[in-house]
């Protein structure tokens, strides 16, 4: 068996495990020298395209298994960012050799992602060369319902899901050991490191929360680079300054053994939770709150969007007085290292 | 100026040189976590993707400006053969270092192409990695349009654009050099061998007739991996036995000079021209004819398809008394290495 025979054997495999295609909006899948895609009337189709490397964005050595879910997950996050509803998407894969087992694996964790959200595989592109995973997501999204970084309004309360900072704090031990530094956490910790790991590896896209978000929320983003910087991309395209109150942040538990300052930096900074922030009005607070129980889905109310002040960043940081951190903390802040 | 400003600017200014988009069909370009595509009524989308390697793809020390021109060719060439009208792509692209150099050289092929058809930058993504660039496209194509792989039919003519054969020879010809081996075209075939080349760095995608053959064409896919592993998916596909007429190929003239032997083994197997080859019903021939004046392409009729016979392949080679080649021969020519 040719190692082309073997990766199409994985990808059909795991492509039949998600059940048939509907013929609508799938016209035409695999095989041909593209796919066709029918929307529905009044939808639009949402694209993302992301690559996914080695040393970059995992770390050499993930299991195959978490580097073929979370290839599809960072994509999956930003259908979810968007309010539109998963349908398919195209992989070019880049291998550096013909190992089965790998492949195996990969498509097991791809495809156990893939089918929870019934979104097929409809083309892609397998080549021999370093390793990199290219995933193009397409999902659909009703006319002027997209969930927008443009449309913050000022006076809306600003929102994430999740915790923040188990990721980062993962991403930092690891580095930290690949260093040969000495272990930044002690051996009691190592249960939390562990769970900090898993969320690292296996984000869950909050794909649920992003299509109930459509018509209640103003704006949103996935959380891939860090709040900080995340957020401050809502703020320039909406044109507003946005205020996080620290004390209302959502720390991991996982990170809570850590001193403040640490805990701070991992969840304002950190990136790699692909938790959502997003914007609504206060007449949407309890049709979220609602939503936090409906979904089983903690959501946060972690700040406001006011008016753009010019001589400030975008993005202020308030303490529990209400008073906006030093800046040379925020600065130290933007020192960590995550993955890009 | 940071790195990924300058992947900004060059790109901005690329995606500016295109002219302004058009409200419909894409609804928001680059700069939020998607791309949205709001498709006319009664159209579909052609969605392909190719990833493109250094070493597979194309030779270390390729210019930059071929580079981006070539990784946008050869998914335009995947539209053509689907009938599509391009609108959009996006760019994911891994970079080794920080090279402001390659960016703005990388970019001006890129959009110099993008620009002819018209063709979005709606998204991407950088990163820092091995050099991979991970082109998607979106075309649109009215419902029931689509040339298909699948629809080729018993009596129809075989057809083929352009000339085959230049491109593999420029390949090995170049491998032959890298491999140290002795220069197998002597210094008088240098300006040929210049030529092939470039039909190798910058082949022209046939958005123009894929468009024409719309309605035309029973089946078309474009050449890539070579005339007869190409067509041997339209002959799977469609259930049919392709036989090609050898006399009728149209040999690129930059290889006239080799022997004849070998000339057909580079339009057979070579790979890597880019052309259509499609299947069209005999009545369809003036029209065809004339398509070949208007668009100013040549087309030549190099075959026919064939009810299936199970005791034979499903592509056929035929000598001038119309007797097919022996299997030894066509054993022979698939030793032949090209890109994949």
């Amino acid at each position: 068996v040719g190692e082309f025979d073997l990766i199409k054997h994985y990808f059909v495999q795991g492509a039949n495990s998600i059940g048939p295609i509907n013929r609508e909006p799938i016209t035409l899948g695999i095989g041909d020298d593209c796919a066709l895609l029918a929307p529905l009337i009044d939808e639009q189709w949402a694209v993302s395209t992301d690559m996914f490397i080695e040393g970059r964005h995992f770390f050499a050595g993930t299991a195959a298994y978490d580097i073929g879910y979370k290839a599809l997950a960072v994509n999956l996050s930003d259908l979810a960012a968007m309010g539109a509803k998963p349908i398919a998407f195209t992989l070019a894969l880049a291998l550096p050799d013909n190992n089965p087992l790998f492949l195996q694996e990969f498509s097991r964790g791809l495809f156990a992602l893939a089918s929870q959200h019934n979104c097929h595989l409809i083309g892609g592109d397998t080549t021999r060369g370093p390793l990199n995973i290219c995933i193009t997501v397409f999902g659909s999204i009703a006319n002027d319902q997209a969930l927008r970084r443009d449309r913050a309004q000022v006076g809306d309360d600003v929102w994430v899901s999740g915790s923040l900072g188990a990721a980062a704090w993962a991403v930092r031990e690891q580095t930290a050991r690949l260093a040969s530094l000495e272990a930044l956490s002690s051996t009691l910790q190592n249960g939390l490191l562990e769970a900090a790991q898993n969320k690292l590896l296996r984000p869950t896209p909050r794909v649920a929360l992003g299509l109930a978000l459509r018509g209640v929320a103003h704006s949103a983003l996935d959380l891939s680079d860090g709040l900080s910087g995340d957020l401050a991309h809502i703020a320039q395209s909406s044109m507003v300054a946005i205020e996080i109150n620290c004390a209302c942040l959502p720390i991991s538990p996982e990170i809570a053994h850590l001193l403040p300052d640490q805990q701070l930096q991992l969840a304002c900074v950190g990136g790699d939770d692909y938790e959502l922030a997003f914007t609504a009005p206060r007449s949407a607070r309890a049709t979220i709150e609602k939503l936090s129980q409906s979904l089983d889905t903690s959501l946060s109310r972690i700040g406001n969007v006011v008016s753009q002040n010019k001589n400030n960043g975008a993005v202020r940081f308030l303490d529990a007085a209400r008073k906006p951190l030093a800046a040379e903390i925020v600065a130290q802040w933007h020192s960590f290292q995550h993955f890009s």
